[in-house]
């Protein structure tokens, strides 16, 4: 299945006073690099792929991460992003962070394609996956 | 003039490694609290002032901070907004922000009122500032 | 057990273009949450209290959020802290936050109080939580 | 003098609800690019370049941006930092912003070469800025 990698120059600015990367930033990189993910595979930016599909997004279930070593300024590290499981409206996401060969954390995602109820746009709805989009990540 | 005094308590992931706020947190408090100045002043939230007086947003011009002391983890800042002066479309807004009686740093944003062009929704253009929403700036 | 509770005003910067809160910012309210749970069960701020006890941190092992209903700029929103356990060096903290009597998300937390080996002072190891600062939070 | 280009992928998450980048995550962008400069001109990271000159930081004066156009999830900029003048102890960073062809915004910060007090390590005094990290900026 598909997956994605990239490199992540940890910014002075990411850091706390400890001088290792503050926590939340990891999950806007996760974030991040699920969106990139969806965009390597379909081709398309998130606005134009929700558009295409008449989707409202890639909801948010539950997002975890599991601290193994922590990172600092200066160092790169190495997201590689991959969906582990499509079912029928829900997808699970891995985010696996090394540095240099060592695991430094993995993040998970539990996300859920959603639709706007056309009743009642502020309401949304999950609805399954389009087969385009899940097909799109059987490349290699 | 109204002006809007809130505090803000330094957190722990607002410093950077060298323990002091990293900077530009301070433009993102700057940022809320011209929002919440004009929410005391017309009793609305940003949204509902912008339905109802067909404004698209209170857009950006120029930010500035002049910095004088640094603050670190833990400490109570006290930030002090108000609008220096209404021009037809632009306004200037002032934020003063002490530490117990110390003057920390000073911001300052130049704004816009604009309006969506009813011909291409995607464009702004730059518009009066609606006179019920100026008048409001009046009041003790 | 000792609990905080706070509340948060969603400011438009904390939402992203759909116009709900970006979730990394509950993992920062996570972190300030349970920083501020052991200012408020130690009297001392974070930086004081592992200067007592010879700490290094409260070193996160694992975060997690379950999220059920999406929050948005101008939301006032209840984050309710406690520890739900303390082992020997771990504890669990869990956070709930509810959107007036509505439950929003849950976050979980697990960390783990370290120290610096003298030998090393670059390494952190693990070690017991100091007793008065788990007897800290035997408070109403 | 030397200067330093990169190119930023507007991400989701740093884009609010009216769609536009949150302004303060340009300064975010600007810090991180005059470090950035500071090493590619040295060859150090700044940790490593603070320790061999003894300085203390980078201090920030003052820190401005002009905006012109707006930017969005999806948008590529290219963000070009280069130091306009070097005095005594404090410099001028410019960084401009340009989306294709067209200039987005420009930041301006004024900043300050600081030292720790050898009889107070926790007041910092600016310091002449070392010859050598000045003389490093005159390369191509």
């Amino acid at each position: 299945m598909l997956s994605n990698t990239r490199i992540i120059r940890v910014q002075w600015g990411d850091c706390d006073p400890a001088g290792i990367v503050y926590y939340p930033r990891y999950f806007e990189w996760f974030d991040a690099s699920s969106i990139l993910l969806f965009e390597k595979a379909t081709g398309m930016t998130k606005i134009r792929m929700l558009e295409k599909y008449n989707g409202a997004g890639l909801a948010l279930l539950e997002a975890r991460a599991v601290f193994k070593v922590a990172s600092q300024y200066g160092d790169d590290i190495q997201v590689e992003t991959r969906v582990t499981e499509f079912r029928r409206s829900s997808f699970f996401v891995q985010h696996t962070v090394k540095k240099g060969d060592v695991l430094a954390l993995e993040g998970f995602e539990t996300r859920l394609w959603t639709t706007r109820d056309p009743a009642d746009p502020m309401h949304l709805k999950s609805a399954p996956m389009p087969g385009e989009i899940r097909a799109s990540f059987n490349r290699t």
